[in-house]
Parts: structure tokens; sequence; C-alpha cells
């Protein structure tokens, strides 16, 4: 298809798609004349993929181009090339919490991790937005909150269990990063849009009939 | 304090803080001349709200106001001040998948809301945030992953309780509100960190050793 029947079925603009192949986050179509390309179904493909990262993740454009990578590389272990993807989508802060708030937050992400028994290196990307998270509430005077710490382990276990099975019994070898990708941002979306409804409900029967 | 002390303090930068003044996310200080105004503790924490739901939650500056307008009524009842402040902190997408997904991913939401009995309006802002990451799976051809729903709305269910548990035995009343939206964006980014770490473990252990 042409450029602007792919615009037509992914409701990505003309001038963005461009910009999108510039950037390397779409391939370029094949050339069929010196000033025109065609697309296929690859392209439609990617193009949603990039819109929900965007759109749904909220990630910014230099991620996306590195977990598109990491999608692409049929040679890593299936794994290595996980960690790798699911680390790249964590968010990065712009500004940290005090340096004393910081290391305080890290031993205790490191214990967490240990006393549950993870085998997950607490000092990467998702240990340190973690700690982050607590240094926060700290300065905020709201660190009395991190003893809901446990209660959010468990119900992680019970997600991360659940993506799991989902992806050694439904998905192939060779789709398995682009899944734990699209299960990775579209499963952060979906858990915090269902904790927001269980709030709704936990709210309602406990402060909803006495005020 | 003087707009240096309260830059210095949070490090946010002087020019910042005025912008923020103008916006409308911070009250003025108090003239003590005409070209010279002081600030307090609460200014302090009021920037340090602002930057969290700013930096960790990702919220536009108008989302941000919204959620501060509803911090600052007293008067409204707290389950009514808890909805609408976390509803106002759902995320907004700019494109939303084709009507035909949507009506039927809504439904979807409708039938699981029913299923939970959960007191919970399943057209709301967090009810139309899983109604399109549930579309966008569809549309990229990972309708599958939606077989997690049950596994992922216990979790939500135990974040949720403990949550409630928290704001129930800790919080005053008059800090309510503050302390939902807190633990709204903050819990989120506490969430998503604890679910990759569990990832990794889960990863770990299905393909760490095989591979």
């Amino acid at each position: 298809m042409r450029i602007g029947e792919l615009s037509r079925t992914t409701g990505v603009s003309v001038p963005t798609i461009k910009f999108y192949v510039r950037e390397g986050l779409l391939p370029a179509g094949e050339l069929t004349s010196p000033n025109q390309a065609s697309y296929g179904e690859a392209h439609v493909q990617r193009l949603r993929l990039v819109r929900a990262l965007l759109d749904i993740g909220g990630l910014p454009l230099a991620a996306i181009r590195d977990v598109l990578t990491a999608v692409d590389d049929r040679d890593l272990p299936v794994h290595e090339v996980l960690g790798s993807a699911v680390n790249r989508m964590v968010p990065r802060y712009d500004r940290e919490p005090g340096d004393t708030g910081m290391a305080e937050a890290r031993k205790r992400v490191e214990d967490l991790v240990a006393a549950r028994g993870w085998r997950a290196h607490p000092g990467g990307g998702a240990g340190e937005a973690l700690a982050v998270a607590l240094a926060a509430l700290d300065e905020l005077g709201h660190g009395d909150f991190a003893e809901v710490l446990d209660a959010y382990a468990d119900a992680a276990e019970r997600v991360a269990r659940a993506d799991l099975e989902y992806v050694a019994h439904h998905v192939a070898r060779e789709s398995v990063v682009e899944s734990a990708v699209v299960g990775t941002v579209l499963g952060d979306a979906m858990l915090t849009a269902l904790r927001r409804l269980a709030q709704a409900d936990a709210s309602d029967r406990t402060y909803g009939d006495a005020l």
C-alpha cells in the first residue's frame, strides 16, 4: 500500500509516519519508483505498536527505539532480552530526592528483594524507580504509606505469575519479546485502571454510606 | 523565607516557582514589601507535591491544578473528593482505537465490574482507560493477553484494600485527600516497579536456567 493508505489504516498522519521513519522507529517502505514507496502489514503492526508505547505507555521516543531494537534482535536469549526490554520501560525521573533519602530507600528495596527471595537485581531500573517513589513519600511526609509495600509486593507477584504463564502458554519464541513489551506497557495501564476501580469500590464500602 | 531559600530547599528554580504561582499551582507568597514576598513550610510542602505529581506521576499541569483544587476544598464529602481526585489522575489518551473495538472493550469492562461486584462506575475515567488498553491489545493482535484480567483484578483488590486500610488507620480527616493523591500517584509508581522486579524473578525461574 502507499503511504496515504497506511495513514488512513492506522490513523497516523503522513508527516508523522515520515518522521518515525527518519527517527528509526519504522522501517522505510520498499521503493517502487524514485519517489514512491510501498508499505505492508508489518508497517501497520509496527506503527500501532509505536503508538501504543507512545500514547498508552508514555515512553519517550529514544526508549521506544531501544525497545524496538530488542524486539527485532532474534539472536539474544529470551531471558536477557526480556530483562533489558522491560528495564528500558521503567520511567526515569528528571530529579532525584536528596541523597540521604535515596541511600536509605535503596537499602529498603534491597531488603525487600532479599526478604521476598526474588531473583532480581535491586539496583536495576525497577529497583531504582521503587527507591525514588519511597524517598519521595518520605520527603512529602507520607513515609507511613510504605507500610502497604508488602501487600503491593503480594499483588505484584500475582500479576507477574499471570504474565509469565501467559507468555509460556501462548507465545511463540519469535514473538516473546514483542509480547513482553506489549504486555508490560498495556499491563501497567490495565493494572492502574483496575486499581482505581477497586479503590472506588473499597472507598464506597468504607466511606460511601457513612458520609 | 525568601524565594531564593525556597528554591534551595526544594531544588526547584526561581523562574519555575514563579511560573507555578502564575499557573495557580502554588499560592503566592505573603508580600513583605512592594517587591518582596515571604514563603513558609506550606509552600515547601506544596512545591514537593507538585514535583511528585509532575515528575513521578507524569500528570499534565492542568490535571495537577484540578487535583490540588480538590485537595484544598475542605467542604466536599471524603468519598466524593476521593472519587473525583482519583478520576482526574487517570491518563487520557490522545487517540482512541476504532469505535467497534472500543464498544466491545467497554462491554467487557462493564461485565468485569459486574462479575466482581465492584461498586464502581465502569463508564468513568478508570473504566475508560481500561477499555482503551483492552481495545489496543486487540488491535495489536495480542487480544489473548486479556486472559490475565482476573489475576490483575485480584491483585488490584489486594492493593486497594491496603490503600484504604492505610487511609482509615493513619490519616486525619483534613489530609485524607492529599494522602489519596500522594498514595495514588506514588502507589502506581511503586506497583509498576514491583511488577518489574517480580517479573524479573518469574522470568529467571522460567527461562533463566534453561537458556
